[in-house]
């Protein structure tokens, strides 16, 4: 199985951007599987029920969430009804939504895990556990297993990657919003990535107005970040190939698009 | 002026593995100046004389530092006779040591400085504010200005980068030991990457041998980190070529060797 | 000299308990000047214009403030004309207002610091090389010097007590809402408490609506924080007499009203 | 049944207060149970099995623990074997140890639980949901259950009080090592204080020489805290008496003794 993974869909250049290159994405490499991650699709504050059914109607099969899961008021009246939408698996017990799905496509099946980090950040259950439980239930529908590791310190990232090694098909993370350069399939052949990066605003921080951002650097004074409506756009992604009878990771491509670097078709 | 900058140095694998490539890199890229990240020189904690003179020797012109500047005691002995030797210059008045150095190339003349983020760190001096009195500083001796800015957060990173340009002449990240591959030039002209990597073990946590780490991940107990004596290695850099006259890049390339990124002559 | 403190004031069941005990506190110390940590005095978050001519006319000198400074969007437009409002002087060069304020009650000169603690806390300037500066410039106008440390961490207000112990007149902190028992005279003569506490709801968390802020701990689910507008009050404040010439303090008395320690003419 | 609590055990100075106030306090309080924190009581870095057995021969029934748990080595050596030391409970599942021991004095069976706060400390588990599974495991044996829940926020610890409120007898905070004057008897009928304060150094921070601990906040350098051997000491205990029938808590003492608060019989 091909799949395509993009990384955190930041407001709306980031959901033009998206929309723009995932069929030349397709074209390219005729991902069987298509995951987004989306927690800051809406205006990089979470996401609304039109902007999830909109990126699925772009073509894409799963979309994953993190911290800003719940930013949106109204994903809590729509998550529990959204069944190819995950959040991070070990939030809270009493956290509506879910944190796996398995979909299939073209007669496999692929099970996708979202969970979220512990360090600099909030004290969520433990995440090497959960995996652990969670890849042991996958692994009864499917071998294939695709985990987005939603995370700030790279300690913990590839931490996660070695714990899952040859038991997880990939392991990608997810919320710094700068790709990594280390793409690898570790010694087990679980595909790896430190970071996958963002899909959205190309000259900004993060995707949040720079002069805002430094703003607040500068001063520790209180300031909104907004996402800039216009200007050039970034995607972020990574695709792999996975062996359907085991899991591993074949191959992997890192997927970096801007005016720096150029889509090569 | 040419310069090439390799990331923080881990141990004996990451001594092994700068003096295995420099002089390929050498040969590769003719760089009039080489700066290294030494702060984990010494078995992942610091620099001791011996090393520092040790990477001097191997044909490096300047040495920076970051969060473990101090960690081995010996630091507090030559630091201050250590002429291309800066640690973070946002670190306490009282701190032994500078935070910038000015070397001469070729009748060319290249500052050098040293900052530390403050972004899921200690309470260090303000670093934006104490980079515009710096710049200012270097400005009169020369146009060319390189910074190594020592930080965990790719949102401060990405901020001083924007901050800086047009008056820096490259802004590289290190500390987080995993190479970005957001590498680019800024409109105005300063080379960027938030954060060039580490050089050391390849198959380990940030250098630590990875048992360990995920052991106290796995379970808050107490385990001293090691860096392995043994394993393959990697050597992260970032190489990119200044105009004299204005200080402003021209070019830029990101350097990542291990065995699944071999090195090309 | 005479000085009464009252910790900070949470919304209007604060700003009710002050103005109910505030004239039998000072029929029973008379004060000659009373200080009011004022940054949660509008519903929790920050002060406004209104509310803080309203304290000043219940006959207080000097409102301080904290990391709840500019959560009042309208504190921007008179913080500069707020004669007798400090806010942390360890803000950036770049915040408005002022740390520091002189009074004159009876012919004689009290000078009020207000600082911010680092840790656990962003990353602000130095408040104990801040602390010598500003105690100096006070000690020209006057030996009376009575600071209000904004912080978390016992480790750091303990600190700042022994730091400016025999300089200060009194070293009171603020920031936990809790009133510590370890009220005293530092050897040099400085009066101490790690916390003064807060003044507002008795039955709360910190003065915030209890059910809220437990479901924010068992969920991790956002869930704002409302200061409620009925029940109990308490009020916690600190009282020491100052010797005018050295300005050392000669004695002190902790004060802790509410239903369990009712107040004592 | 009675039950005096003594707040984190410091050095040598701490143990030595404990030894030389622990009979006047048995003779005041006639208390039926008597626990101690001990995660201090080695030079302020966790507990030796000589110091826990002498913590138990001056008449303690239950040492408690915190983030100090495994600073001495020797600890993975006996806590197993240690009957009546307890750690936090949720430490991970795979420490050594546990989080809650019955004891039986006179007839009445008393539970004593050890929780660990999360708020600017590590990821443990989730110390809300277990305290729910270990209080109902408590009250199958004894309706007595005494809880010391050692954390840093005051909010989290206050949220704990309301959490157990009517379900444990007593919740004392403790970790900060500074005593808070908050100490109450809940509407449940719980007892309540947020910190109980440590028993050490008097004239150092939380215990540790004041002059390291000050240079550190001053210069951000590495120093080695230790405790001083000689000084002042300080006792910070919380007594109370709780029914026996229904575990509430009927009255309580908050015990602070120093030279500024002198003990009286
Ligand atoms: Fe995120
Ligand atoms: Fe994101
Ligand atoms: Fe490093
Ligand atoms: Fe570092
Ligand atoms: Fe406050
Ligand atoms: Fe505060
Ligand atoms: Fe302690
Ligand atoms: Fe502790």
């Amino acid at each position: 199985m091909k799949v395509l993974f993009i990384g955190d869909i930041v407001g709306s250049i980031g959901r033009e951007t998206l929309q723009s290159y995932l069929p030349r994405l397709k074209r390219k490499y005729s991902p069987d599987a298509v995951i987004v991650n989306g927690e800051n699709a809406a205006a990089g504050r979470g996401i609304t029920k039109a902007i999830y059914q909109d990126i699925l109607y772009m073509g894409v099969d799963v979309v994953t969430m993190g911290n800003h899961t719940w930013d949106q008021k109204e994903i809590f009246d729509f998550i529990d009804e959204a069944d190819f939408l995950i959040r991070p698996a070990n939030f809270s017990v009493d956290a509506p939504g879910r944190g796996m799905v398995t979909i299939e496509k073209n007669g496999v099946k692929l099970s996708v895990i979202n969970l979220h980090g512990r360090v600099f950040l909030p004290p969520h259950d433990d995440p090497f556990w959960l995996a652990d439980e969670l890849i042991a239930e996958a692994k009864e529908k499917s071998p294939l297993v695709f985990v987005d590791f939603h995370a700030e310190a790279t300690s913990e990232k590839i931490a996660m990657g070695w714990h899952l090694d040859g038991r997880a098909s990939a392991v990608v993370g997810t919320h710094t919003h700068v790709q990594t350069a280390d793409a690898r399939i570790l010694p087990g052949g679980t595909a790896y990535i430190s970071d996958v990066g963002m899909t959205g605003p190309y000259d900004e921080i993060l995707g949040m107005n720079k002069e805002s951002v430094l703003y607040r650097f500068k001063t520790n004074l209180p300031v909104r970040f907004e996402v800039p409506k216009q200007g050039r756009g970034v995607l972020s992604g990574f695709y792999t190939e996975l062996d359907d009878a085991s899991g591993k990771a074949v191959s992997f491509e890192r997927i970096y698009i801007n005016e720096d670097y150029p889509f090569a078709p």
